[in-house]
């Protein structure tokens, strides 16, 4: 699989402009950007740089939080600006519990109603809507979808336009992965790579380098391919540790640990 | 619901024998004791002081852990200890993945070879077997049973003698959640409460005090009511903030917050 760098990866090192050229530099071809890191270098010169690097946008991070306020104009935005930059898919983070709410059911059903609500706008800008579900210990603040089976159940209920971002971190745990990764087939639209550390320290950035930690990633790839996902690999590394590194030795890692 | 109270709650203040006490002061009638703490205070002396006030044994903590060394014969003696102590359930916390192995389907199959294999013992002794789903977030270092479809599935492969623990903090995330807690029925064996903390800290040691949280105690004791459940409800709180806490102190609070 060809390699995508989720800018978030180096994101406390490099602006987004120098990512852009880092990614050229050392021959990755893909790339997916933060909306807060392409704010910052403005939306045009984002765009103009990742074209004449000649990058793939394979995802904009991200729409969703549909429990949180101004979600509706939040994401219509966010549509336009994945359309802008021709990115592969608007990655959909949905959102966790409204704040003092203990309504997991609530909290979904207005996740259902929100993907509906921008559908019709992402559909006319052509662009995908990749809801990414969530680790469980995520729930109550970022996403309350879970599981890959979860995702897909609601992709079920709107067909075109929306399938799922599988994050190897999120979902590697689940007994029902494989087969709920070949239901998926070609509704995968973004495949995220990184490891789980033992001992995790941090629930939110001490994800591993691949190859540090636990996860079968080579199990987890030929399954994604199997369901005949041909899309780019996206390291995508949340870490205090690997924050605190080069980064261009990070992305050389990156290279040299997401081959095969 | 009875209260029952998980020792870990009060482990680093209260020794078993002050633990044992406490409860009777304070009319809580259930008791869950940790192994190493019943081992420390004696098996006979345990059993002479629990039965002398009168407490309900609700489970013992814990066998399991089938992908670690010796795992056959520390279960033989974790269900001598069970019937030894008269222990509603012997609660099997069922093991990670195994030192600087990546194969969790393969950890699985251990268990399930695990539970056959100890099986025929517990239930020559009584001792019925209560498979605990571990949060997704303890499945490389403690359990790779990590929702209660799975485990239900495996209670599936042995019918009699095994049932599960449903623990609201491994659980409570789960879209499923209701649904198989109505297919589990009466093979709840045990209903362990505490709550999900926001902002959550530590993977392990954070647990918070029902009400301080975001779990909906209400709907899930009400679902589990219904399943058919009619044991005791145990609050298993790991808690840096709560082992600095008055242990008598903790156990009013357990009772005032657990009422209902």
């Amino acid at each position: 699989m060809e390699l995508s760098l989720n800018t978030a990866t180096v994101r406390k090192q490099w602006s987004l402009a120098q990512i852009i050229d880092g990614c050229a530099r050392h021959g990755i071809r893909g790339i997916s950007p933060w909306r807060d890191q392409v704010a910052q270098m403005g939306l045009s010169q984002a765009r103009k740089s990742i074209r004449e690097k000649n990058l793939v946008v394979t995802g904009l991070c991200r729409g969703g939080f549909f429990t949180a306020k101004h979600w509706r104009d939040d994401n219509l935005r966010a549509i336009e600006e994945a359309h802008e930059l021709g990115a592969r898919s608007l990655v959909l983070v949905v959102g966790g519990l409204p704040d003092g709410s203990k309504d997991l059911p609530g909290a979904r059903r207005r996740v259902e109603d929100g993907i509906a609500a921008i559908l019709p706008e992402a559909k006319k800008a052509g662009v995908p809507l990749a809801i990414e579900p969530l680790h469980p210990m995520q729930a109550a603040e970022r996403a309350c979808v879970n599981t890959l089976e979860q995702a897909l159940d609601l992709c079920d209920l709107f067909q075109e336009g929306v399938g799922v971002a599988v994050d190897v971190y999120h979902v590697w745990w689940d007994p029902k992965l494989h087969a709920q990764v070949q239901r998926a087939g070609r509704r995968i639209l973004g495949y995220h790579i990184c490891d789980w550390l033992v001992p995790t320290r941090d629930l939110l950035n001490d994800r591993g380098m691949m190859g540090d930690g636990v996860i079968d990633l080579a199990s987890i790839r030929s399954s994604v391919k199997q369901a005949g996902y041909a899309g780019f690999q996206e390291v995508e590394i949340f870490s205090e540790r690997w924050w605190a590194r080069d980064p261009d030795e990070v992305l050389e890692i990156c290279k040299a640990r997401s081959a095969g």
